[in-house]
């Protein structure tokens, strides 16, 4: 029977980093990745393969990042998980011990429960290359397609659907607006008219009820009874946790469906197992409640944890931020931590603040765009909860100067005096630097919050002392 | 005699965001900006109006911006300030007290020591609207540029003057390398590389002896005995604090020439004066030695707690961090904090780490540029130092989230488990994404360090029971 110091059970966006990880951080230890697919595909790059990418092949992450940094590739289906053995079966029965376990299976597409799903014609975001060429390929021909789902898969497949082709596309969304568990309202009006301007057709509040047809979709109908014509459907409406082996080898499931694990990425049934990546359960970074948020980031986090814990477990996760960023046509969206929706329904009293300028400077600078930046904090105590932005190419890396300042638990007072470099070509000018700026606009409100409070504090106390 | 609550003489990087911030947080307080310029000049932006910029009238920072936040302005010269009676006068004698007072006077180019600046056609980076319109005039003529300094303003300018013009431009740096103030030998190197693709002769390692002709400069001779024939020159080697008012109304001047401020960005002198940007004396970061870094960036930093302290003192700044960014062409570099030889410099035994991936995943996509990250880590305690990048339109803000590392004081272990967000067409994968692998292979580093050090305290310890 062959042996390895660790093996990782998936090789994606958890699999990796973690065989990486544990390379790096155990340099001594034998690693192995074992697989199911032959190539894998970049996960977030799949919708650009209809478009800025142009085919799966395109989008793979190379084999050589395993072999570079000393980590052994089988591919192959793992049947069973022996806890008491510490044994992996792969496909036709090969056993396989280990020391420690990973298993970073992974995701699959959630699968609506309305009829017609299964007609030829009708994709979702799978992770296999067969498919996704098949995909592209009538994606081509088509000349109406719905997309289920607003959420930032659902808009990337619209965009990417519509891009240099003569065709209509609508997105059918259950919710008020697109993109709007990660985004406040006034972001995703606006993301809807960067879609519309697109000529892709937005509709929201509306539920698919059915997808209609033969063996072939030839529409969809909605629960107002408005039928749709569509010749192809993409469905985009999330993903659930691949626990299947998971649940065999008797490994404990939270609420959310997902592995639990503790802060260190242990499963809680299993000292010698952890779990990475969208198969294990997430805490919130901010209530430590069960989330499921499901990111390549995220997993990329998680797995480097596992990987500097395996066998000395040391760093805690602290919990998922939740960063998200996308653009559409020109113009991009980015969010951290909680949107001021999101705060209220955790409970918090917010205070947000909102900052828009060049992102280079001066405005007339060739290639500006507006860029706006808002921010949430916790007016309790000035804590940042969060932030949005849209604007241009630099917005998925200010969404990530704001996770930097979220991680380090930075209050108003503090990113307000934030040093950045600027730099005419490259940011907005230091003097509208939308996040000091939004930073310092709190500041103020909540320095009326506060001294509301000490004149209430103040009736309070002369009311009780004239009583 | 007119009174305002606050004065702040000078409306540039510092000034404006010194009285915008004063307003935001002492909101009942009126706030008076006194400057000499009729109009002012985005100070980053001087290089920019050669070329894409286009003229000295584009880059100006409007005044709405000081109206907008009720901000009361004059145009003229302060003579004098009497500090006992809190009153400046301006021009022809009108006398305005004050409160308190706020420098922000900023600084003046550094004219160099040599025969021949005073002649026709050798600019400075004068912040003044008909000088530059001037340069600009003869810069569109010359043939043959002599840019003298090779630090971010002389890249910046030779850059902007080749731009869409036949023309011969030269840079003369005194040190090994351009930008080497900055970045270290590797980020040089590709910098001179690209200056060179770029059709610019870069000349390091050489001084400017003297500037010849006779009423208009005609070449420059180098300290080798080499002469450069020229028509233009520009010279870029640096800035000092203008401090002429200040010494007149007795304040103190620090070993760098620039007021001496406490961390709450008061004078030491005089308690209702407090000084910001360019004019006042920084202190590192890392050190808290006197630094004589100056960047627009710093003085809105530094304005902003001076904003914030001047009614209620409870902002101390933590110095200066040093965070810069530049394109060349295509190619951006940024540096955040201490580079390798900085730190070496400051006596901190450190590890460094480098990581290299596309800035969009994959590497296919369109627009994507290869971006370097190498970061600097204190080996005692793993402490990040600094970073530098180089890469394309997104290294402004990857170079702020190091920054913002930085001013954590996150170490190796915390930034190799930071959380960030990814997308294909903004950001590097997760997988990829060099603030994080870079940060993993220093710990990599790091624990070899230690394992080498706990290996000779075994030898001594040996060595000593066997004696």
């Amino acid at each position: 029977m062959s042996r390895a110091d660790v093996i990782v059970i998936g090789g994606s966006a958890a699999g990796i980093p973690a065989a990486i990880s544990c390379r790096r951080r155990s340099p001594e230890k034998s690693v192995l990745v074992i697989r199911k697919e032959k190539q894998v595909l970049i996960p977030c790059g799949i919708p650009y393969i209809l478009g800025c990418i142009g085919s799966p092949e395109k989008n793979l992450i190379p084999d050589a990042i395993l072999d570079n940094n000393g980590v052994e590739l089988i591919v192959g289906k793992v049947e069973e998980i022996d806890r008491d053995k510490k044994t992996v079966f792969v496909d036709g029965g090969e056993a396989i011990s280990y020391d420690k376990l990973v298993l970073a299976t992974g995701s699959l597409p959630v699968v609506l429960p309305i009829p017609g799903t299964d007609k030829e014609n009708v994709f979702f975001a799978m992770k296999d290359v067969d498919y996704l060429n098949n995909m592209l390929d009538k994606v081509n021909k088509a000349r109406d397609i719905v997309i289920i789902g607003g959420g930032f898969i659902g808009v990337e497949f619209a965009e990417q659907c519509k891009r240099n082709r003569d065709n209509n596309v609508t997105i059918v969304e259950m919710l008020p607006h697109c993109l709007q568990i990660a985004l406040d309202e006034e972001f995703c009006l606006e993301a809807e008219k960067v879609l519309t301007e697109l000529g892709i057709n937005v509709l929201t509040n509306k539920r698919v009820q059915a997808i209609l047809g033969n063996s072939q979709v030839s529409g969809v109908t909605l629960s107002d009874g408005q039928e749709l014509k569509a010749d192809l459907v993409i469905i985009g409406v999330g993903a659930r946790p691949d626990t299947e082996l998971a649940q065999k080898a008797g490994l404990q499931l939270g609420a959310r469906k997902a592995i639990i694990v503790d802060r260190f990425m242990r499963t809680v049934t299993d000292p010698d197992i952890f779990a990475c990546g969208d198969c294990a359960e997430k805490y919130s970074f901010f209530s430590g409640k069960p989330s499921s948020t499901m990111l390549a980031s995220i997993a990329g986090a998680e797995a480097r944890t596992v990987g500097a814990n395996l066998f000395n477990a040391c760093y805690q996760n602290g919990g998922e931020v939740g960063v998200f960023s996308t653009i559409i046509g020109e113009h991009a969206f980015g969010c951290a931590g909680l949107n001021e929706t999101a705060a209220n329904r955790e409970g918090y009293d917010v205070v947000t603040s909102q900052a828009t300028a060049p992102d280079k400077h001066p405005g007339c600078m060739p290639g500006t765009t507006q860029s706006k930046l808002k921010l949430i904090f916790s007016s309790d105590n000035g804590l940042l909860l969060g932030g949005e932005v849209s604007g241009g190419v630099t917005t998925g890396e200010l969404t990530n100067i704001i996770s930097a300042c979220i991680q380090h638990k930075m209050t108003a007072y503090e990113v307000s005096l934030f040093q950045m470099g600027t730099h005419p070509v490259l940011t907005t000018s230091p003097i509208a630097y939308q996040l000091v700026n939004a930073a310092e606009l709190a500041v103020k409100t909540m320095q009326k919050v506060f001294v509301n409070l000490q004149r209430e504090v103040q009736r309070d106390l002369t009311a009780a002392l004239t009583r």
